[in-house]
């Protein structure tokens, strides 16, 4: 793996000019995590004759990373969400995420995951991945316990709350420990087998072939230093990964970010697939955007706490969900962020490594004179006017929920500095600032059919997961298991639409 | 002229299926803005034989409806800088560059251009363009008086101060009265003609042609309802201005920008040029960028009030030059700002058409009560924390300079509203938010040559002006002259470049 200019250069190949394809198939498909497996599996079920490439010498993919948390919910509610008493409506979810994506998010998408949602939780058992029927209710990141569903987002926040009623939508296979990601994958990896797809390890797709006419039909991949010749009677899915590991792209599309965040996911997500797609004419959206994680919690009473910045001013709601105070925090002065709490709830946040208490004081004036960050009276002012409603439980500036509220009283404070510079994160020591992975890529429609440059479908086309902009568009209205469950969903609806594509002439 | 679908459209066509082309030229400039024109007229000058396409039925683009400020310096100073005792070099332009353009910044474009805009200071007085060695240093948007020199910028705040000596570099055509832009386009139009340029108006580039090898040698133009066929044996330069009157790519592009504020362009900005190069190959960069413009002055005494969010707390520097002041509002809530000024300070911001009065007090507890906008003390708190340090002419926590900072005490006090639902262009009566134009394109190198999706130069394609991604790239630093600086500096360098492009073979 190299991540010189030389990778990054992508570009099409014409199919007439293949004189020998070594494979010819009816589907082709990029990339063995989440969303590729899922593709995969899917057109293999519906019949179609399928190879599936994976640059890394296994499945896994940024999803068998992950926690492998899916945000289901809509149709009544999923099984496991009923089985827990909880009732979930298609309207209600759509409001939630129509709140949270804001005029960012793709109506067409949303809608057609969400009346999906239940049925792709009855899929992932089916697959043999077990969820315990337990639920955590604690403000936490994901159960170290073996609970299944949890609050992956904002739902219980007082402006959602607002427009959609709060339910726990975050499913997580049950297992004691962060493995949930290595148990899905590994169950649709035993699945993707019994199908009979023809798995190809080792094997980077270097050129999309394209017909004179337009369609997609073939690639080219790179296995054991050759270039092997691949056909597709019906169609190519790409679901390589975001781009959040090529730095030549984050500098590009996300300027702000990649100066001050950490990349987050498996190494392979150079963007290939992206690129592989835009050679082959596909537009790209939402480029701007990217996942990222804040875990100011848990443990959680540190929500009581308030967020500065270097102003002395609160700027979010600090029971906001962990990726909406990273996008809050990324906005403030040079992403420098602040929490004050008092002795009751003074604490080390769990997946925060490195962490400067940067002053301790009986008083908020000692913590501004020792701290030496604000303004003179400005965080006194700040915690006076905090302090002064939250006798009351309110928060009227940003609507921290009661529960969260309470008057910074009890002596001494400390201050802790949260800055990006300061921040490292505990999965991945060393680093920098905030994890981060990327939300923009090509256009798809729901069914996974890439549109180009010119707003035509590209024949013989498709793309699902990260490779794709697909349900999560922003951090601001991020909820864990929104990736996951767009990349394997939208990755079983682009294996199904490539399997019943029409096959070339 | 349509905003349909279809007319997003665009595709390229092989230069091999023409069979016989209506014109054979060297070089076709697609757009007869700043950037169009400013290409023609080099590339005439450099010996090449010229097409000028404009779908307008006059010269001008978006650059005829500006003032025509550009923003120059470096090199020791403009002539006019210097005639007016202005020392302005090279290094401390483009440290004022990078201050304002921060990660954004290309700073290859950045020094390519600093380094020529003494020259391009000469170039346009050598087409007959008249400015007047008098400098207007009052905080104000154009001068309605004929001064030719002024700042544009953010050249004067604390902030940008630290890193870069102020000097005026708004370079606006001496009239009375806001018309540099057309006095600029009738002399570049001038010249253009005596240059033999064949320009032909009503004329609208729909797709591009090309080789079979990539390159770019050609264009089809709809031009009295029939498609004609024109050959470039050189090189074709796109130049037809930005995206903003395109809703469809608005939508995409800027989603949050699209549906607030109120598109600034002339009727053609409708990303034709943006669209020919993605379809061509060519990548797009910083798409998500657009200025905005919040014309809180003048009356510059405005400035000695506070802005204020919903929170009642203060959010920048009021100081802050138009586009500042538009990228930290657009950042509130919901984007609804205020401005609180007493009595000695109170006026009707020029450019402003329509603003309420919504609270008028002598006390601000009075102001916080009649509003009815803010969390009870919010107001007074903020009120009294500026006034504490205002009567040390301080401002701690958002470094307004000195020059505006007094404390709020004239009764009675009035709080305007600002938000951007309620605010109106004076220059676009009816309309709503700030006005806005689009900051992203076709990712080029200095010399015009268009970068593909792939990373390479596309051979015969050139491009300049908001078609591109140009020295702007965010409204938080943008100056005003930036952009039509920019358009006409790297339009006649693409010119050039085209003009000496290798002919195909």
């Amino acid at each position: 793996m190299s991540d010189s200019a030389e990778t990054n250069r992508f570009t099409v190949q014409p199919y007439e000019d293949v004189e020998r394809f070594d494979v010819s198939t009816d589907v082709l498909v990029c990339g063995f995590g989440g969303a590729g497996g899922s593709a995969a599996l899917e057109a293999a079920l519906a019949g179609a004759e399928v190879v599936l490439f994976e640059r890394a010498s296994g499945s896994g993919g940024s999803t068998g990373m992950s926690s492998c948390e899916m945000y289901l919910g809509g149709s009544g509610g999923t099984s496991l969400q009923k089985e827990l008493g909880y009732e979930d409506s298609t309207e209600n979810m759509i409001a939630y995420l129509e709140t949270a994506l804001e005029e960012r998010g793709d109506p067409e998408k949303i809608r057609t995951y969400v009346e999906g949602a239940a049925d792709h939780y009855d899929w992932a058992v089916s697959l043999g991945v077990t969820y315990k029927p337990a639920v955590m209710l604690a403000r936490d990141v994901v159960p170290l316990t073996d609970e299944s569903l949890l609050f992956t987002g904002n739902e219980r926040t007082e402006i959602f709350k607002r427009n959609a009623e709060p339910v726990p939508r975050g499913h997580v296979p049950s297992h004691e420990g962060d493995f949930g990601g290595r148990i899905f994958m590994d169950a649709l990896t035993g699945a993707v087998e019994k199908a009979g797809v023809d798995i190809r390890y080792d094997s980077r797709v270097i050129r999309l072939l394209v017909k004179a006419d337009g369609r997609v039909a073939g690639v080219v991949a790179r296995e054991d230093n050759q270039e092997r010749f691949y056909e597709a009677r019906r169609g190519v899915v790409l679901a390589s990964g975001g781009f959040i590991m090529n730095k030549e792209m984050t500098a590009k599309y996300i300027p702000e970010i990649h100066n001050w965040a950490t990349p987050y996911g498996n190494p392979f997500d150079m963007g290939d697939g992206i690129r592989l797609g835009m050679a082959a004419g596909g537009s790209v959206i939402n480029m701007d955007q990217a996942f990222l994680s804040f875990p100011l919690y848990p443990p959680a009473k540190l929500t009581n706490g308030i967020m500065v910045n270097v102003q002395g001013d609160r700027f979010v709601n600090e029971d906001a969900y962990l990726a909406r105070l990273g996008h809050y925090s990324s906005l403030q002065d040079k992403q420098r962020v602040y929490l004050l709490v008092d002795q009751d709830d003074y604490d080390h946040p769990m997946y925060i490594e490195r962490l400067d208490v940067v002053a301790v004081g009986d008083t908020i004036e000692e913590i501004e004179r020792e701290s030496g960050l604000f303004p003179e009276g400005a965080l006194q002012e700040t915690v006076a006017f905090y302090n002064k409603f939250a006798e009351k439980s309110e928060d009227p500036k940003f609507h921290k929920s009661p529960e969260w509220i309470k008057p910074l009283k009890a002596k001494p404070f400390a201050l802790l500095d949260l800055s990006f510079e300061n921040q490292t994160a505990v999965i991945m020591p060393g680093t920098k600032g905030p994890l981060t992975f990327s939300l923009g890529g090509l256009d798809t429609l729901p069914s996974g059919e890439v549109i180009s440059v010119s707003g035509a479908v590209i024949p013989g086309l498709f793309a699902a997961g990260r490779v794709t902009a697909g349900l999560p568009r922003t951090s601001k209205g991020y909820a864990s298991g929104m990736s996951v469950g767009d990349a394997t969903f939208f990755g079983r609806l682009a294996g199904k639409s490539a399997a019943s594509a029409g096959s070339s002439p």
